[in-house]
């Protein structure tokens, strides 16, 4: 488990090795590289061929450096971190603000923030600030989700990211 | 073009054989049959390997049916309307509701509806209101997108629904 300190707010951030029970203002992260292959078999599982995300030229006519990689893409991220810490978990609500470009090969780190947890019936319906950064710093994808979790016992991911 | 009637609202609704200018209460739309395969493919992709989805013992113990479809992967029916009928459409923002289950197999149609257009520079600011409907008529997504259109012209899509 690693403390770090932001203004105002001290979070603890657990990492995938950590296996601990979720609390207001923990944060959970994962980094990820989109490939073009990612952004290819994501356009054929959701038919969505936008030249932007495959053609540089199309991107470079509106204004972009190169093919962007799909938002939605880049927002998978955020259930995805959800589910591989708690497997089974549902998805209840998902917001998203996309701010600026990714590009294929980016280092995109995934964050997702507990903010408000409380008992549902037999689970537990959990609210998360969910935030995407482009090299660590500059902020692409902002957004809250709502997830029901079957336990607040973070697993460790089976699947790690890229 | 067919015109029908919602209450105290007439809406046009554009299918992707029609080429058109859109306008505000201008709705379109596209069905799709998610497969296993689609599921499995988005799995890939987004790294989501939640039990929900490719397990239906483990869907079954949370009270569902079977295998569920992942959330964002029915909610990419909003950007692939966009994009098919905009090439070249930026997404801006996204908020989605999931109400009800969509499981492999369900017939679901994803529907925009513009709702406001603004002249961006040399670009359209659209707000959209997104839904998906399973069956026809069960509202399983609700929320709305913001996209810049290089156009308001409606193209006819380049791939098709499933």
């Amino acid at each position: 488990m690693v403390l770090r300190s932001l203004p105002s707010l001290s979070v603890r951030c657990l990492s995938s090795a950590t296996r601990n029970v979720l609390k207001p203002g923990d944060i959970l992260r994962k980094a990820r590289l989109f490939t073009e292959e990612d952004v290819l078999q994501y356009s054929k599982a959701s038919c969505d061929f936008n030249p932007l995300h495959t053609d540089a030229a199309a991107a470079k006519n509106v204004g972009f450096e190169g093919p962007l990689v799909h938002g939605m893409l880049v927002a998978s991220l955020f259930p995805h971190i959800i589910s591989s810490h708690f497997p089974g978990a549902v998805y209840v609500s998902q917001s998203l603000s996309f701010k600026f470009p990714v590009y294929i090969g980016d280092q995109i780190t995934g964050e997702v923030q507990a903010t408000n947890l409380r008992v549902n019936k037999n689970r537990y319906l959990a609210k998360f600030k969910t935030r995407c950064f482009k090299n660590g710093e500059l902020l692409v994808i902002d957004g809250e989700a709502v997830a029901l979790l079957p336990t607040l016992t973070v697993e460790q991911g089976q699947h790690e990211e890229h």
